[in-house]
């Protein structure tokens, strides 16, 4: 099997650890002396040899992707021109794999989502690899454990082989109401961007829905490896539709009937914030998280706090619960974790008054 | 008259801004841009020419105390071979001005404290060295606005001149009940460690009660200025009493009926640790008292709290009440403002741990 990560997107509500120039992938947010990046790799590495791991990102990271990975050969650390959403992304992972293998079954992750129970991981994706092999389309979608309002959901359908289900249609992100609703019924999935299917399917299916993103990507495919792969990627890439993949052919192609799903058990999390974060991974006995490199962390009388720190400085915390305290060489947050979420417009504010270099 | 300003304390309940290193009154804590000292020393200017202007400091910090009072005399800026307490301090200031000037009246202030008021202050700084003429040594004791623990106290007894009053005795730091009661009944002051007195009758006082310690500074007075300042100096400095100078002169010469004090109702505080320093402060319409320089500070839904950096970072604070952020370039304190004093107890982990840069 083939393993396509994507590393994509700066995660703003992860600032200011996260932003522009250092985006959340490349952090150790894990608990782990492993990127998110990293991890993703070695989530993969006994599924999918070295050079069947792919990873798309753009030219703002490619040399620490590069860096980070180094076991990844040069010529599949995909680099795009700029960013096109994920639609473009995954196809042209699609497509330069199936250049080089067109029986190729893909696996397609974020680089920035923690995944936990590696054995039970391996072993869905396994059968949805097996799913995707009667050429559908597979999701793994996520068995939701509270009524979030920021995720897609999958509605299921009834099991056509084992673990494997049909699906309803994609629904867009709920109100709070209909995301309890879909949470009680049992019937939905959280729709977390984890796709497994033949790549030659995908692109079948793409030609069908989006085909003139479909020549695109098929001129930059045919001319790849060959004398020319920077000036038609170059030419081309920027004309690309600017489309999620779940818009662009999941969605169209699930009611087409050509989707199915593999329901996930497996602890996961795409780190949408701080608190997030601190529900993610494992606290010490008070419940805290602290994540510090060189810092020396005091906390004193704190509770159920994410305290994260990338400098050499002593951070000390007193008598707070439910505090987001977060460290780096230029920027400093403190805010409740029930309001973690805010910190998007924080780097809005921080934009309009043209402290770029903060965010 | 002369002005004494004693610079020295660490602060450590102001860390991590103030440290041994870094002692408080080196800050801009006053909302200006002027350190406490400079404050202080401004807050003397119309009161003594600059050459009547005498700092008494240590050694690790007289070239940043030079710098900092430019229009100080060098010869007024008695460096301490080591710290020996204030009686140790103010005795040998008394004796260098008593040399200088035999008639001298001389006022002495902490470099850390923040007054309001100024001609209020310089109006009952004068009603207190008119008294001082008489030859009593006169206290400056403050009208308490809360019962504080932390203070001393001055039992106040009959008026003897307008704005002078006797004092009954010095009380140490009393008991939360005491002190409501101090406060309750009218007849106390906290002592603010400020006194005004003649220099020989400061000095007199100190022959009868520490004679010891009067000879000492009595040799190194007589070989100030001379070739063998510096010897004589470190030969006797280091053997001299440690003491408070009001627990080693001050509380005998009230039970000797030689002290009176001006009860003063300028605004005070010591800023004792940086939850006083929002109180004595004006903040902003949210009640924030922001003390930032090259920083970038972000308050988003913040009341009552007290921001302070140093750094040239982005301060992002979101959602809290009450809360203290102090931003350092080597380390960082979160902590409610009613907890603020236990930052000493950081300290004091911190140094057993070892991290002696930091505190």
């Amino acid at each position: 099997m083939y393993s396509i990560i994507l590393a994509g997107g700066s995660g703003t509500r992860l600032w200011p650890l996260s932003r522009a120039a250092s985006p959340k992938f490349l952090h150790r947010l894990g608990g782990t002396d492993q990127s998110l990046l990293q991890a993703t790799a070695a989530r993969v590495a006994d599924m999918s040899d070295p050079d069947r791991v792919y990873v798309v990102t753009g030219v703002a990271h490619a040399a620490a992707v590069a860096r980070q990975l180094p076991h990844v050969p040069e010529r599949n650390i995909l680099v795009e021109p700029e960013p096109r959403d994920s639609l473009a992304a995954v196809a042209l992972a699609a497509a330069v794999v199936a250049e080089r293998d067109p029986e190729a079954v893909m696996a397609v992750y974020s680089a920035d989502h923690l995944i936990g129970r590696q054995e039970r991981f391996e072993e869905l994706i396994g059968i949805a690899a097996r799913a995707a092999e009667t050429g559908v389309l597979v999701t793994v979608g996520i068995r939701p454990t509270r009524p979030e309002t920021g995720f897609g959901y999958l509605h299921l359908a009834d099991e056509v082989s084992p673990g494997v289900h049909r699906i309803v249609e994609f629904r867009e992100k709920p109100d709070a109401e209909t995301a309890a609703a879909y949470v009680a019924s049992g019937e939905y999935l959280w729709n977390a961007g984890m796709f497994v299917f033949q790549a030659r399917a995908f692109l079948a299916e793409l030609e069908r829905q989006r085909p003139e993103l479909r020549a695109g990507i098929a001129a930059i495919a045919e001319a790849w490896d060959g004398p020319d792969q920077e000036t038609v990627f170059g030419a081309t890439w920027p004309h690309l539709e600017k489309i999620s993949v779940d818009y662009g052919v999941m969605e169209g192609a699930a009611a087409a009937g050509l989707v199915t799903t593999v329901p996930a058990d497996f602890p996961w999390s795409d780190i949408g914030d701080f608190h997030s974060l601190g529900e993610s991974l494992d606290g010490d006995a008070a419940g805290n998280v602290v994540l510090t490199d060189a810092a020396v962390a005091t906390l004193r009388s704190v509770q159920d706090s994410v305290v994260v720190s990338t400098t050499g400085r002593v951070v000390a915390v007193v008598g707070l619960r439910d505090v987001v305290v977060v460290d780096t060489e230029d920027a400093l947050l403190v805010c409740p974790r029930e309001r973690a979420h805010e910190v998007k417009q924080i780097v809005d504010v921080l934009k309009e008054q043209g402290h770029s270099a903060h965010v």
